[in-house]
This record gives C-alpha cells, structure tokens and sequence, in this order.
C-alpha cells in the first residue's frame, strides 16, 4: 500500500515538473485552437543547444571515468536497440491491416532514441536529486543507431524475399494470366521500391543491405552530430567556461519551450492517427512502457553487477522508452521509402513520445525510488 | 516647483533607463537608415518569453494570494476597456474625413493591451524599486478582451444601422433613380462587408452580433495565449525552477531587444501616417495619455480603497495607454473586415505605443512616485 | 627555447579554448558530412548581440575614461586599413591570372574587421586575464571604414584610368578596325560598369569618387549599427543592468555557437576557392599574419610611448589581421561592382578568417604574454 500510495504521489508531482507540465499545456493549448507559434528555427537552436550540452556532460566525464564501467549498460543498449523492431516485426506486424513494411519502420522509430526526451528525464533525475552516471547520456548512440539500422535491413530482406516470392509466383502463373499479382493487404505498388538507392539493390539482386551508409546519415543528422560534437569537445577541448556559464544553467528553461512544441506537436498530429490502422495506437501506448522495463529490467541486471547506479537505470529505461522525432524519420524514409510515414511519424509524435515523456518517465522514476529508496 | 523639478529629473533618467533607451535606439538607428534587423522568429519568441514570464509570476501569485484584492481593479480594467472604445466612437469618429469604422477599430486597439508595453512598466518599477502586486499583470486580459469586443460589436451595430437606412432610403428613391447611394465621407463599397463572417451575420438580418467567438479569437492570439499558459502553470503546476533560472533572469535583456524593434517598427510606419487623415495623429498622441489619466484616477480610488498599491496604479495606468501590437490587430482585421488596417495599425505603431512608452510609462511612474513618496 | 616551448604549450592550449575548439569543431563536423544546421536568423541576433555588447562596453569605457590615450592607437587603425590595401594592389594585383579589381576588393575585405574574430580574440583575452582597455573595441571602425573606403577609390582610380587609356588607343585604332579590344587577361566586359551607382559616375566623366556614400553604407551595415548603437548607448544611457544580466553573460556561450558556424561555412566556402587563381590561397594564409605583424608592431610604438596595454596591442594586432565577413561584403559588392565576390568572399571566409582566428589570435596572445610576462 505504502509503495502504491508513494508511488502515486511522486506521480502527481512529477507532472507538475516544469518538464512535465509544459508538455501538457502545449497540448492544452493547442487543444483550445491557440494561435501561438514557437518558430522552426527557434526549436532547432534549442535541439542544438540541449544535444550539444548533453554531449559536453558525456564527454567532460568520460575524460574523467572508468569507461569499463559503461560497457555493459552500451551493450544492453545495443541490444535493446535490435530487441525493439524484432518485437514490432513480431507483434504489430502480424496485426490485421498493417502493412509490414510500416510496422518494421514503426519499430525503428520506437528503438531509436529522442534527444529532447532523454534530455527531460536528465533534468527530472536532478531535480529529484538522483545521482547518475554522467556518461549516462552517451548510450544515446549505442542504442539509436542499432535500431535504425536493424529496422532498414529487415526491412529490406522482407522486400527482397517478397519481390522473389512474387516473381516466382507470378513466372509460375505466366501462361495463365496477367493480371496483376495480389498479395494479402499489400498494394503491389507501394511495396516497391521507390527511391533509386533502394532500387538499386534490388535491381542489381544483392540482398544484402548495405550497414555503413545507415550508421554514416544516423551519425550526420542534426541531432547525433551535436551530440557528438560535445562529446569530441568534452573529452579534446576546455569548454567548461561555456559550459557552466551558458549551455548549462540555459539547459532547464530552453527544455521547457521544446516540451511545449512537442505537446502541441502531439495534438496536432492525433487527426493523423485515424486514418492509419488502429493497432498503431495500442502499440504506441503500450510500446513505450513495455520497451522501458525490458530496458529497466537489464539495467537493473547492470545494478546489481557492476554497480550502475539506479538514476543510470532510469536513463536506460527512458531512452527505451522514447521514440526518435528528429534524427529517426528522415533516415527511415530514406532507408524505408515504401513504409507510409504518416503512420509511424504520427504514431510516435502524436502518442509515443508524449506517453514516453508523461508516463514512463514518472513511472521508471518512482520505480527507481521506491526501490533505491 | 519641487513638484516640477522631482518630476522632470526622474522623466530623464527613465529615458536613460534600458528599456526607454534601446526604444529611443532604435527610432534613431533607423532613421539613420541602418540595415539592423532583428529577425521575425526572434521577435516571436521574446513575445513568447515576456508574456510567459509575465503570466508566470501572476499565477504563483495568485496560488498565494487574496483575489478578492483584485476585484476592483478587474472591474475598472474591464469599465475603461469599454469606456475607451466610445471614447473614440464620439471623437474621433466625429473628425472630418475620419471613417466611423476606421475609428471604432482604432479605439478598440488603443483600448486593447500591449505586452510588451507592459513588460516595460513593469521592469520600469522594479528599477525604481516601486512596489505593485504581482498579479497586476493578470489584469491584461480583463481590459484587452472588453476593449476588443466593445469595438466589433460597436462597429458592427453601426454598420447594419447604417445598411438599413442606406435600404430604406434606396428603396425610397428606387422609382426614381438607380443611381448608387452616396453617403457622406464613406465610399459605400468600403463599408461593405468584405468577409464572409461579417457578411453572414448582415445577410441574414441579424442584429446581434456574437460576443462569445470574439472572445474566443483574443484567448486564442499568441500574445493571450502565452500569458495565460503563465498563469495556469503558474496556478496548477511547479514552474519555480525554470522561473528563477530562465524565464526571470532572461526578462530585461530579451525586453531590451524588444524595445529596439518596436522603436524601428515605429519609425518606418511613420510614412503609413501620411496617408491617413492627420486626426489620427493627434489622436495617437493624446489619446494614450488621456486614457492613462481616467486609469490612474481610478486606480487612485482602488488605492484609497481597498489598499491597491501604487505601483498598481501605474499598472493599471500604463496598460490603459498602451495599445495593442500583436493580437489586437488580427482580432480586429476579422471582426470589422471593413476597417481600413493601415489607419489604425499605422497610428498604433507608429505613435501610440511610442507615446505610451516613452512619455506615458515615466509621466504616471513619476506622478505616483510624487505622490506615494 | 624557452620562448619556443612556452609559446607552443600557449598555441595548444588556446586551441582548446572553447572559441577555437568550436571553430575546428565546426569545420569537422562539416568535413563529416553533417547535416547540422543552424538558422541563419539565430546567426543574425548573435551577431547583433555580440557587437552590441561589444559598443556597450566600449561606451561605457569611453564614459569613465581619457580619450587621448585613444587617439594613437586610432591614428594607427587608419593608417592600417589604407595600408592593407595598397598592400594587395601592389602584390596580389600582380599576380598572374589576378585580375585587379578583384585584387583591390580582396585588399578591401581584409584590411575591413571581422566582428565575430574581434569577440574571439577578446574572449580570450579574458580568459588568459591579460588586461586591455575597455574601449579598444572601438578601434573596430577605425579600421573597417578606411579600408573600405580605400578599396572602393582605388579600384574606380584604377576602372577610370583604364578606361579612359581603352578609349584613346580605340579612337586611335578606330579607323583602321572594329574589333572589340582586349587589355590583357581582362574581360572587358567583366570590367566595365555594371551597377547604376558605378555607371553614373564613369558617364559623366567625374574621376573623383564620393567617400561621403561609402563611409554611411559602412556605418549602416547591420554589425556597425549595433555596435554603434552599443557604444551611444554605453555613453549617453545607463545600460549597467542589462550589460550585467544578460549581454555580458551570455557573451562567450553566443560567441561558441558563431564560432561553430564560421567553422562549417569556411568548410563549406572551400570549394569556391578552386575556382579562382591560387594565389588567392596563397594571399589569404599570409596576409592576415603580416598585417597582424605590421599591426602588432605599430601596437607596440603605442605601448611604450602613450602606455597602450599588451592586451590592446593583440586587440589591434587581431582586427588587422581579421578579413569582413558580414558588413564588408555588400558594401563592396555596391562599391565595386565589376569584382568578382566568389574570389573575395571565398578567400576571406574559407581561409583568411579561419587563420585569424586559428592562428593569428593565439600566435599574437603568445608573442604578447612572452614579451609582457
């Protein structure tokens, strides 16, 4: 009882976090028809910045640590990458009216990781004063990346097997007809290619995909690279001057207006949902939390084995639990251009990433708390 | 005499103050013809920050104090809201060559509110160390709404009063002539509803027009919005922290590049003016100042009253001479689509809200000032 | 060699400053193919306000402080800004495949300041806590203005003269041939006028060109503006609290993210260099470091005859060898229409400013500190 109520508790008051509750009055007010607008530009300075000081924290520290500390943690965090688009190839996939093609993309967004998520869970640890690994922002990568990659080649492999299929079929039927070839749910059309880099590959019969160029445009897009700048700057440079005078005291209010945007993101992007298959909304409501406590699960694993520390499992758990809405999408349309990304764009930003922000987060924090505590 | 001399010494050293001072900037630098600009995305999100903050420092004020403290002056925001509309109605409106629409609509945005105005009083009596409760600032809306409203009903009931008679008096003549009506000053096809909303309500005879989507448009403008955002945050959730370390500290700086803008942005509306009847002018430079001389004499009975302080009074004064620059004018654009916008936005910008910064924020500070001290 | 390793231990370590790492960071990044971007309106108000915080500074300096001490170092800025292009027209005007107009335009850009490298330098000034007069910031304009000028009279001097020896070898030619002539490796169409200000003055056949417009385009230029705003402000206001709470703070943090973005635009200007003769490469390595020489130099007959600080020579040492790279461009263009910017703008943002910062900056600081120390 005492864990219920206290955990309630901590629940209410999290979501009074100036985090928390900014998001749900962007959503509030977007739900009221507010006219307000945070400008485009004005959002991708406030990305860069947050990335960027999440980077110099992560770099500054692994100046000063023993990074043996953080190979298990980066390994679970590969390995929940790769987890989470098996479990949409395995679940959402077999769903009736969703294309395969859209759920294994939906995966790759779901495994990958959101900066501005991560970033609100790195400020509601400090505010609740729980210590974690200063590191513990550069897994960010380590569980990204994989998931993006993982999610392009099965991807791909089902295509590449459905294309033979079909041509092994349709060569079979030849004589008989030429009607064209209906395969389950699938317009014929929309599951073929339609970008030359994918074309390419298939033409030319190679089934295997090609991993570098994934991780090169995953390591390029916006996000990662300012991540990765402050890490190089942590570790190579003395940014501690603009560190502590600018990137970190401007950290918690910059977040602030981000969550807004990305709560009247998510409103706005709710209309989008209805015309996807509704099993979209089961799983992003449900994805998010049970990707979280596989991810809390292993860290705990962590915990007990080399002493991660309890905040470091709930980074773990969050970054789990979010979906990417920057970097991911324009490497998955690139990577995917069959899959329709209005259905995993909306299913991550209008749900995902608010119940990743709005209920993992409280959850895996007072999880942590009432058993650390 | 000491009166005097008290009066005018405090008068320059608020024109030395920042905020006056990067106004005064920026009319200069503009009419040197400088190539500065300062970015349409930037100035949205100081807007943003200012009216944020604003409505989170009366929010947390009102969780912690008695409302009943603000009861008279929200009804006298409210009485000067609407007084300042008619006001305008019987002078302006009574000009030669003035338009009675242009005029109600330009009495509805002096009558309205500017955040930025506001954010420079309040700044004002900070520096000054003049003390005003913290909820002032909420009474924005409780003057801006009426003044707007006030305005589109008004120009709306004289606009089918003046449809019917032009009915009458055609359908008198109609055996007689098909000639067009003429009526006075006023090109009949400019008085003419030009959108379908005004258009709809005329069309079908109705009379009343509907308060509550008027109501409904201002709540909605980014300015509104965003105080009230403040204010619920303020009210509901625990914004301390990104308070003290973002939103607060930011405040004067972002006001400074503010006050910059709004000098330039006067300046080049300066050649609008010409092309309006002179009226306006002396009307755009009166007018603040009369306004601001009813508020703060009703101010003054609240602070015999009921205790207002006469920091408050300033307030009070101060948002009545102010006029609106960011949601007045598209609130107004669509509610009296017949009034002509470079009439009204042109007198606003251009004098009106110069003439509230720079003459009327250190005119009332410096008489409550003599008077308080 | 003592010298030696001292100055070599100082080179490295100001390389780490996060001014210097931000700029390398920016131009690997950029290397890697990233796809960061950051908006071009968050560049404009970066610049706006670091200049500005740059004039209030130097305002407020120039309020509390004996103005002859200026006067040397003021005289030398001048005399630097004319030299530096007399300089180019001299010695990269020679060069085979340099065209002369270009040349001079060249000498122009860097004999006029880079705003942004003057910030670097002071900042790291600051940091390495080598004192120098508040206002040596002033010495911007000093500078910037003679040299634009300079180049602007010099090239039209050079167009006129040129001309004028066409039309008499044409008119002497005239009755023999209608062939268009050819002077050397120019185009002459390249040469001749192609801007209506240009054009006006060679028609009527007026060889003086007026220095009056040259000189109000320069000071209305956007960095000029705000930091001549700056300055008046730092006179004749009390602008104390803001500078304190904002411009001053957020001073370095600003500056990074500029310095960022100068890195991935010089990377990004590269390949317009191969475009144009080599000996622009050449030009731009070593002119920055010799008109740093000559600069620093002339600091030091300043130094020890009116007690100019070290830090002030490095100050004057740093803007000579600093190239435009927002005012100066346009102004150009205008004034010197028939140059080509690709070689100008090129040269200066792909490698002039670069080694101004990357080396000319800690190069001076190190001389200053092993002969001040």
């Amino acid at each position: 009882m005492d864990f219920l109520s206290n955990f309630l508790m901590d629940f209410v008051k999290q979501l009074q976090s100036p985090t928390l509750s900014f998001l749900i009055g962007g959503m509030v007010i977007a739900a009221c028809g507010s006219q307000l607008q945070i400008p485009e530009s004005i959002c991708k300075i406030i990305v860069f910045m947050l990335l960027t000081k999440i980077g110099l924290t992560g770099g500054m520290a692994i100046r000063n640590s023993n990074l043996t500390e953080m190979v298990l943690p980066a390994l679970f965090s590969v390995a929940i990458g790769i987890l989470i688009v098996f479990i949409a190839r395995y679940t959402l996939a077999r769903m009736p009216k969703v294309k395969t093609v859209d759920a294994i993309a939906t995966g790759g967004l779901f495994g990958a990781v959101s900066g501005s998520t991560m970033a609100a869970a790195l400020t509601l640890l400090e505010e609740q004063k729980i210590p974690y690994e200063a590191w513990a922002g550069a897994l960010y990568p380590f569980m990204d990346i994989p998931a993006l990659v993982t999610a392009i080649v099965v991807a791909n492999i089902y295509l590449n097997k459905k294309k033979r299929k079909e041509a092994a079929f349709a060569s079979a039927q030849g004589a008989y007809s030429k009607q064209p070839v209906a395969a389950g749910d699938y317009s014929s059309s929309s599951d073929y290619p339609s970008s030359r880099r994918e074309y390419a590959q298939q033409e030319s019969g190679d089934h295997r995909v090609k991993i570098w160029p994934i991780v090169e445009e995953s390591l390029q897009g916006p996000a990662l690279s300012a991540m990765l700048l402050g890490v190089a700057l942590g570790l190579f440079a003395r940014p501690e001057s603009v560190y502590e005078g600018f990137y970190d005291p401007l950290f918690r209010g910059l977040l602030s207006i981000l969550m807004l945007v990305m709560g009247m993101e998510a409103w706005s992007r709710i209309s989008e949902l209805r015309k996807v298959a509704q099993w979209y909304v089961v799983y992003s409501i449900v994805a998010p939390l049970a990707h979280g406590f596989i991810a809390f699960g292993l860290g705990m694993i962590a915990h007990y084995a080399t002493g991660f520390s309890m905040g470091g499992v709930v980074v773990l758990a969050v970054i789990a639990a979010s979906s990417s809405d920057i970097s991911g999408p324009p490497t998955l349309r690139a990577g995917i251009p069959s899959a329709n990304p209005s259905a995993y764009i909306g299913a991550s930003t209008a749900i995902g990433t608010p119940v990743a922000i709005g209920i993992a987060i409280p959850l895996f924090l007072g999880l942590a708390q009432t058993i650390g505590g």
